[in-house]
This record gives C-alpha cells, structure tokens and sequence, in this order.
C-alpha cells in the first residue's frame, strides 16, 4: 500500500526527533547496561597473536621483494648489466622508510618475546634484499642519474626520516645476525644522524623546513631509537649522550607544562610565541623513542630521571585525554577531531610497557588494556590496519591536522599497532600483575590491576 | 501515489543534509529567537514544592518498610521467635544505606526550611523502624549467620559507606528526637568513623581497595557530615578537628590546582602520577561535605578560611563547566560524556546554600536557578528522579567512566535532588537577593541576581 | 512501485545508522582526499575586493538617511519648525551605534589600503547627514522630551557604547576632513570617555552594571580606539597615557593567565573567585583594540612591550582554539557552542594585522587565512553576513552565552569584516611574506608563510 508524501516525511521527522533528543537529553530508562562502542573485556593472548599474524601476513604480501624493468614489469635477474628501468617492487614490505624501520622493530621485538624466529626472519631477508641489490642500483645511479636508483633514501640520505627508523631496526637485526655489510650500511646511518644532519647550536637535530630552523617532535623517534641501539652495540656513551641530550633538549622546546604534552614542532622565528598543536602521532614518537632509550639506559645515567619523569607526566596525560571508546583523538586534547589508529597504538605500547618495565604504575593497566581493544577493531578481516592518519607535516593552523585523511594505506600504523600487540601479551603473561574485575560477576565492572 | 525508491533516497538525504548542515554550520535566519534546551526561566516556589512532594511520595511509598519472611512473601509479625527466613521489605525508604542518609538528611532540612513536619517524621518512622527490629535481626544473625541478618551494614560495618552518611543523618534526627536507643546506634557509627576506618598516618580516612591504599574523594561525604554533626550534638571540638583534617588532607591529594576539581581517587602506589578523573558525583559528594561542614564551623575555626578557599574555587570551576542545558557531565571536563543528575543536583543546591549562606557572591543565582531548571526536567510524573549515574568504583581509565550507565534506579539522586530543591526555595525568599532580568519584557534575556 | 511501511522503515534504519556510524567511528576506506568543510585555498585579492563591495552596497543600502515622520511615514524637509514625529530613518548606515562605528572605522582603512576614496566618501555623507541635523532634533528633544529625539546616545551620551567607536571613526574621518562641526562632536565624546564615565580608583574605566562595579572586556574596544585616534590628533600623551592604562588595568583584572583568553567581565563583588566566560567576540574586541592602539603608538611608549606580550599570548591562544573549518566557536574554549562569524572576523583581522605590522610572526599565516576562508561562506549573495551572536549582556551562567541567538540582523558582523576582509589583502600583498604550498600539486596540502 502506498504512502502519501506527507505521511512518509512526518514518519521520517519523528524518528529522527526521537534519534537527536536521545543525544541532547541523555535520559534512559532504568537499569540500562552501559553499551560500550567498544567491548570493556580481557582480551586473551590468543586473540592477540592471532592479530598479529594476520597483520604480518599481509604486510609481507604487500610486496613480492623483487626488482622489476619498470617500463615492461619483468623481474630482472640479470645484474651484471646496468639498466635505466630497474625499480624495486612496490609494497611496504620492500621499502626503505621509517615506517617499515618501525615494523622490522616490531618483528626482532616479537620474535623475542614469543621465541618464534619467524618474524626476525623478515628482516634479515629484508636487509639482505637491500645488501645485494645496492650495488647494482649504485652503478645504475652513477649511469643514469637519480631516477634510476632504487631505495634512493639510501644514496641521497638528506633527512632523519631517511634513516634513524630503519637504521635502528638494522642494528637491531645486526645484533643478532652479524653480517659486515649490515654494519657498512649502519655506518652510513650513523653519518648522517651524527655528523651530517642539521642541528641547532646546542646540538638538538632540526631541521630547514618549514621555517628556516624547526624543530620536530616526530624526530625524536627519528634519532633516538638508532643512537639507543648503536650504545648498546659499541658501548660507546656518546650515541647515549647524545640521545638523552636530544630528549632533553627536544622536550625543553616541545614538551608544554601543564598540558604535559608534546607540541608538533617549535620555530625559531616565533620562538615564545609559537602557536602550539597537539598532534596525537607526534606524541606517539616520542613515548616510543623513550621507551626504546629507558630499555638501554643504564639506571644511572646522568638524565634517566629527567627522562623518566617526562615518561609519566606524559602517560598520565593521555592517560585523561583518552576516548570513551579506548581511541585517542587525532588531535589529543580536541575531542571534536576523529579516532586515530596509530597513536592510540603507540600509547597502549607505551603504557603497557612503561607497566612491563616497572617505569609506571600497574594502576594504569586499564588504559592499555582499553586502548588494545580499540586497535584490535581497526585490524581488517585480511589484515590491513585501518583509520590510520596519513603523513602529516608540521603545519600550523588546526584546519590542516583536522582534516587530515586517514586510511589503510597510511603505512604509519602497522609497526605501532605490531609493538602495542606484543606488549598487551607480555603485560597479560606478566607474573607480577593480578587483573581483578570490580565485580566479578557483573558485565559492567571495571578492571584494576594489582601488583603482587 | 507511489513513490520510485529514488525518490525517496533522494528525499531523504537531503532532509539529513539540511539537518546535519545546520549542525556543522551554525547558520540561521535572522531574528532568530535563542531555542533554549531547557527552558530559561525563574522558577516559582510553588512549582519547586511541587517537584519535592511528588519525589517524597514517590520515595516514601517505594517500600512497605516491613519484615517479611522472604521464602513465602508473608509479613512476619512475632518478633518473639528467630526466623532464618527474615528480611527487610524491599524498597529505597527501608535501606541502611549511604543514599538513603542523604534523603533522610534532606527531609530534615525541608522540615526546617518550610515549617513543615511531615518531612522530618519520615526519618522518625525510618530509625524507629530500624531500632525496633535490630533486637530481632541481630538475634537472626546469632542464630542463622550473616544471610538471616536484615540491615547487615549495621552488624557488619565495614567501610564507611555503611555508616558516616546514614549516621549523620541520625544524629540530625537525634538532635530533634532525643530517643536514647537513637544513642546507641550513634555511637556505634562513632566507633568505626573515629577508630575503626582504615585511615593513612596523617590520620586522613583511606580504603584498601582497589589498591592496598587509595584515598577517595566520595570518602569526604561519608565522613565529614557526621563528624559535624557529632561535633555540634557533643560539643567536643575533636570531631570538627577531624571534619577539617579531612577536608583538608584529601584536597591535598585530590584537589588539583589549576583545574580546581576534585580527582575521583589517589592511590598510594602511582602517588604523584596518579591520572586524575574529574567525576561529577565525586566533586558533588565533596561541596555537601564541605556544605554541611561550614554551617556548623564557628567562624574562626582553625582551617575554615582554607576550606572555603576550596569551597570558592570549585564552585568557580564547575560553574565554567556548566553545559548550555544547565546540567553538567558526568565527567565535568569532558563535554562528550552525557549530562548527568544527581552532581547537577548537587552544584545546585552547593552554588544555592553558598549564595545563602554568604559563602560565595550572589553572583551566582542564574548558575543554581538553571542547574534547577535542568534537574526539574529529570523529574518523571511518578516523582521517580530519572538520568542519574549508576553507582561507580574508583577507576583508572576513562573508558569505565564514560560508559556508566545511569537511570531512576540509581538511588543516588534523590538526596541531591531534594536538597537542590529545599535551598533554591530558601534562594528565591532570599529577602538579602533581588532577581532582575536585563531586559524585563524579552523573553530572552539573562537574569542578574543583585545583593540588597 | 509501492513500497511497504517495512522496507521504508529498514531503510531508513540503515542509512541512519551509517551516517551515525560514520560519525562515531571516524573509519574511512584507503585513499580518502579530506573532505574540507571550508575549501582549503588560498583566496584572490579579487574574491576579497568583490566581498567587500558586496557588503558596502547591501550596508549603505540599510538606509535612506532620510528624516521621517514617523506617523505618516513622509520624508520631512523643512527643518525650521519643531516636530514631535521627526525620526531618523531605519537602517544599519543611518544610526549613531558603536557597530556602525567600526564599519566607518573600516571604510576609511579600505580607501587608505585601496587608494580608492569611495569607501570613506560614506563616512563624511554619514556625519554630515548627523551634524546637519543634530540642530534640529536638540530643538526637538527641548520641545518633547526624549521621545523626540534623533540619535538619542547623542544627547543622552550615558556609556562607552554610545561614543567609543562611533567616536573614533569620526576622529579618523575628522583627520582627514578637517570641519569644526567634526571636532565640536568629538568632544562631546572625548568629555564623556576622559570625564564622565565611570572609573574604578585606579582610572580603568567601569560600568555600573549589571553588578554595582562591574568590568567589561568590550569596552576596551568602546574607549581605546577613541582614545588611540584622540592621541594621533591631538598629540597629548595623556590620551595614550589612558589608552595604556586601559588595557594593562582592564587585562590585570581579564586577561586569565595560563588560558590567555579575556575573561567577558569582572565583578567587584564576587573579586578573585569571579567566574570566567570565554566570549569569543569580547576577545574580538580586546584584539581590535589593541590592534588600534599599537598602530598609532611609538614604539618606546612606556607600556607598549607588555601590550604586545597580551597581543602575541591571546593570537597563540586562539590560534590553538581555532575550529577545524576555520571558524572560532562563540565560547571560545567550547567546541560545543555554535561557530560564530563577527570573532572569527576579528581573529582574521587581528593575526593579518599582526603579520603585516611585525607585531607577530608570520608562520601565523595559514590561521587568517583558513579564518577569512570561514568568514567568506558566512557572506550571502545580497551582501549581508550571517551568523554573527547577536548583542549579549554580561551574564553568569553558561546557559545565556551558549544559547544566544545569530543572525544578519546582528550588526556586530559587518565592520569585523570589512577590516578582516582588508588586511587579508594586505596579507596578500605583503612583498616580505612568500606563500609556499608544502606540496604544490597536491590538493591536499598546507599553506607556509615565509618571510623574505
């Protein structure tokens, strides 16, 4: 039977009436359970690690690791002879960024936690995949010029972001498959972040853009996790020295009292007055990079303190800021900005390791334990982490980090979310940490940690 | 006339369109009258004594206030023999509980302010009740254990949410009705508030859950009201020596500057990076507490400038805090956790009796009169006070917090509601205050509260 | 063919709930291009001169700057008999009001920045049009009393809105057209603002309401531009010396450290716990106050340094509280009130201003930018702008500030506009500041401003 106009558009207003006072009004009837947008539950081990693999599974297919004839897409095989063509396939898990340095991280980081080679096994194939292709990419550069070099960050290293990521996780591997020509390559890296990269005149690493001297957050992963492993390898303080200098001296700029967050970035021609933004992965960076530092830091190092101190003021911030689903926002203290995937792992592996090493108190389990099951939603049926915030550069107006796309393709997620999982595993395995439900029968209780 | 799928598609999402833009937009015609969620206007005495009768006998009429034999439904009368079978009628009027003191406390109070003492004979009615049948139950107890045991708080005082709010209460109760049993009963509550209560070493009253020691901010309600009172029964300067330590040595932990708002709970073991929530009831609980505390303090009573120091602050804070409905959140810096009862009842009446009082500037009104007008749309036909939160553990994760469930259930708004209620009638009769609207004949315009 | 009270229901379900969804769990599919609410260009100086002269016609239009009759409605000509109905014909351009103040304020900067006279051509047809027959409604006002009288603030003058800014765009016209007639009307303004009005003991001009000694962050806007002007023209520091005075006494008292936001007013009697309402357009005013003010003064004024430290915190703070659209919302620090055009204009105008001048750094471009980009969907194809909070009282309740009404008939919008509308081509114009795009071909990209 058909509906006149009239009736139809009358329905329509009514429902949506009912559906917009639900929102403004907040009243329900009584005895209402709390609907959780996100299941409040223990996750299991299982879950986790089954998470894991799918994730791993698809990073690894993302790319077939071979070096094509870009022009008729055939591998090549042949490389006694240069060619013009030659490119590395496409995929994450072929390329030389930071991104993939965080995830070839991941992997040494679950392999040791679970005993399961496995995953550390990517990386040596990755690093072997670069190793043997390097040369012949190097002699078709000096032939033909820049567009003909694949893994052009290695031979035109002018950036952090070239090298600090993917050069940790090098020496990473490099500790424990001690192969020579690893070590040249971290060499190279190590020139660079050294001796090369712009700094200002109390050494802090900056940069020439977007003002002529900036200073990032971002890049406090992008030298601190490199100059932690490369103390730990040489015993040479000064890569520590200089590590916990950057902290310190990128913190003084960028760590904001009071708001015991990290600012994006700080210019030097607006100094005082430089307007400060929130950015939720800038964040992440530097409670990973400090995690990585405080791992290798010997517990007297001149500057732990100072470090660990800035460790928890951190974590207790976002700790308030997080989402009533366990997200953390885009924009950590704008809540009218959307829930992003890759911080939020960033700061469950933070807090859930800061518990693991005894940084932080147990009391802050729940907020791991929340913000892993806001990740574990974002994880798709084949593996891909959505709802990730593309690259992002140090703007300043808040119309730019709000509108900021988000996606799957965003390759900033993976290794994050890799570390978050091992974490939340190591936390739920940890002997000295007792989860107790408030009420142990009830669907709507919350979860305290005890230590014991 | 039927109407082809697209159509109606179409239709359809343009409707939403326009909806959704005028959200995201803010436009609006011209001349434009403000559309006030809750209506912006001076509540009259009348309807407020309304609103107070239809909750009394919604809440009176909630329990039979008997003893029944719970296996056959049957009202036991012989008090002479023991019965395994014996409990208190269900309901709100019959319980020993913290919820249930407020109430009590409440009916006192209207009693004095009106004149009128129907009020207050409910809480003869109520410790009558209790006093005449504890003789049976305790014997129950003796005889069967604790499941035969009516009003086990009592028997099994433990913490003191079984007693400090309750018992204050009664010592109100005593002072008008001086039953020597009532006596009895005091003391018992005196006992565990001054000796019993685990406390930490500066004597602040503490609880072992959910860490081994955590002091929480509800804990000022259930023990400041009953020190003052015993204070003021007894003459004996110790208990509001201990009223204003407490006051005093949790807003040590608990108040944070800057913020001005109670945090929920500290714990001993995450100490000074113990993350804060700013829960509504939470901050509530603390103004009655510090309420009743003031009003009895003589005035130059060592620590009282401090506490109204407090007093000042936080009412300034929750005051910025105050959604555009007139209600706050359940998290009162989080203006995307929903509007929540029973802490809007609480500030009301805590901004009202601090006008009152002279505590606080008579500034103030058009805060207390629109925080009524939101209550006042809680208020269901039956006199059930509808959208409180549910009762609420101390947590450490925002995640908990955000997702209570609240409704006319939760028994903790009708205290609140009733004393919000008794002070806005003491505030409109203030004769010191004169109430102008800025523009006597528009219909939108503010009210400015004037001291004559 | 029909459909089934069913299938229309199921789908307006679905739909629903995926629009909701979408909102609720900000996923997004790979790829996505940010979906700007606001286009995120760069505009034309000619998009802005076409806006600007959109705005003047429909504002100058407002009005037949006639005298009427205002019972029979006739045009009255003959001035040399007293007539009781005589009154000024309606319209924004016909009225003696601190909003049409700044829009003559503006026109005469417009001519300055554009070289084109016909903007200022308005405000001498406008005071011409007061001074040729303020005579006349004087004789009026003798003969009928109050109800007779024309421009009422004039010979009524009894506040700061009533001479401030209409006084200043008179002293800026009078500079430029030199007639006594001018100067006779100016200082009736200069002896109300420097004699009349009322002071606080320490010279901080003051209103005796809505509290019997109340601060109004507004009127710094409403006596320092007079006073700026009052200066440039006379040459007597004692008039900057007041203009100083003004902003460091009223920002001792407004001007809210750590939040770096004025405070909408301040209460004698409530003092230091006076609660604070962050009104997005009482900050307007402040920024357009002192923009006036730091124009005219030499740069070694005593006091200007800490002028310029108020300027450069309140510009960062706000920037830090922009909307992801561009707007600024009506309480600054709640992201919950509505976007509202007039302080979003006045930021706009404020931050170019402070670019052009040096007074702030010019990494701060993308902020008016991104403002006027706002700005410019809130002006309608007649010219009118929309959106503007209509004229608001200084209250004390979140209630009354969240709900105020906006509309084009809100004349607080127009003048903000024309300025912001200017300095942007200023911005534009600016041969020190270099526009890059971080990535030029991309639509998806950040705006840095360079200086060179």
């Amino acid at each position: 039977m058909p509906f006149s106009m009239n009736t139809i558009k009358r329905f329509f207003q009514i429902t949506l009436i009912i559906i917009l006072n639900s929102y403004v009004n907040g009243q329900n009837s009584a005895g209402r359970v709390p609907d959780y947008p996100v299941p409040y539950v223990l996750p299991s081990v299982e879950s986790i690690m089954e998470k894991i693999d799918k994730i791993v599974s698809y990073y690894e297919n993302s790319s077939t690791q071979q070096i094509l004839n870009r022009e008729t897409g055939a591998v090549i095989r042949d490389f006694t002879q240069p060619n013009k063509y030659a490119v590395v396939s496409e995929g994450l898990s072929s390329e030389w960024t930071y991104t993939h340095g965080v995830v070839l991280s991941a992997f040494d980081y679950i392999s040791e936690l679970t005993g399961d080679d496995s995953y550390f096994s990517h990386n040596i194939k990755f690093y072997d995949f670069v190793r043997k292709h390097l040369p012949y990419f190097r002699r078709n550069n000096e032939e033909y010029g820049r567009s003909a070099c694949g893994w052009r960050r290695i031979m035109y290293m002018d950036a952090l972001d070239h090298c600090g990521s993917i050069g940790a996780a090098l020496v990473r591997t490099f500790k424990k498959h001690n192969n020579p020509e690893y070590r040249e390559l971290i060499d190279i890296v190590d020139k660079h972040v050294s001796n090369i990269q712009f700094r200002l005149d109390d050494g802090t690493l900056a940069r020439e853009r977007p003002q002529p001297v900036s200073v990032w957050a971002d890049d406090m992963y992008m030298s601190v996790p490199f100059l932690s492993q490369m103390g730990d390898l040489t015993k040479d303080e000064k890569y520590w020295n200089d590590a916990v200098n950057q902290v310190l001296q990128m913190s003084k700029r960028l760590f904001i009292g009071g708001k015991d967050l990290f600012d994006h970035g700080w210019n030097e021609n607006s100094a005082d007055y430089d307007p400060r933004f929130y950015w939720g992965r800038a964040n992440g960076w530097t409670v990973m990079a400090m995690a990585d530092l405080l791992t290798v830091l010997p517990h007297d190092f001149q500057g732990r303190d100072e470090i660990l101190h800035i460790y928890k003021s951190l974590i207790r911030s976002v700790t308030e800021l997080q989402d009533g689903t366990g997200f953390w926002h885009n924009m950590l203290d704008k809540s009218d900005t959307y829930l992003e995937t890759s911080c939020t792992a960033m700061f469950t592996y933070g807090i859930a390791k800061g518990i693991n090493e005894g940084w932080i108190s147990h009391v802050y389990g729940p907020v791991a334990q929340t913000g892993w099951n806001a990740v574990a939603t974002r994880i798709l049926e084949n593996g891909a982490v959505d709802g990730t915030c593309e690259a992002t550069t140090f703007a300043h107006d808040n119309v730019y980090y709000f509108n900021r796309g988000k996606s799957y393709d965003a390759t900033h997620g993976y290794g994050p979310v890799l570390f978050a999982a091992a974490e939340m595993i190591r936390l739920l395995n940890n002997t000295h940490i007792r989860i107790d439900k408030a009420k142990p029968n009830s669907i709507n209780s919350t979860y305290h940690y005890k230590y014991e």
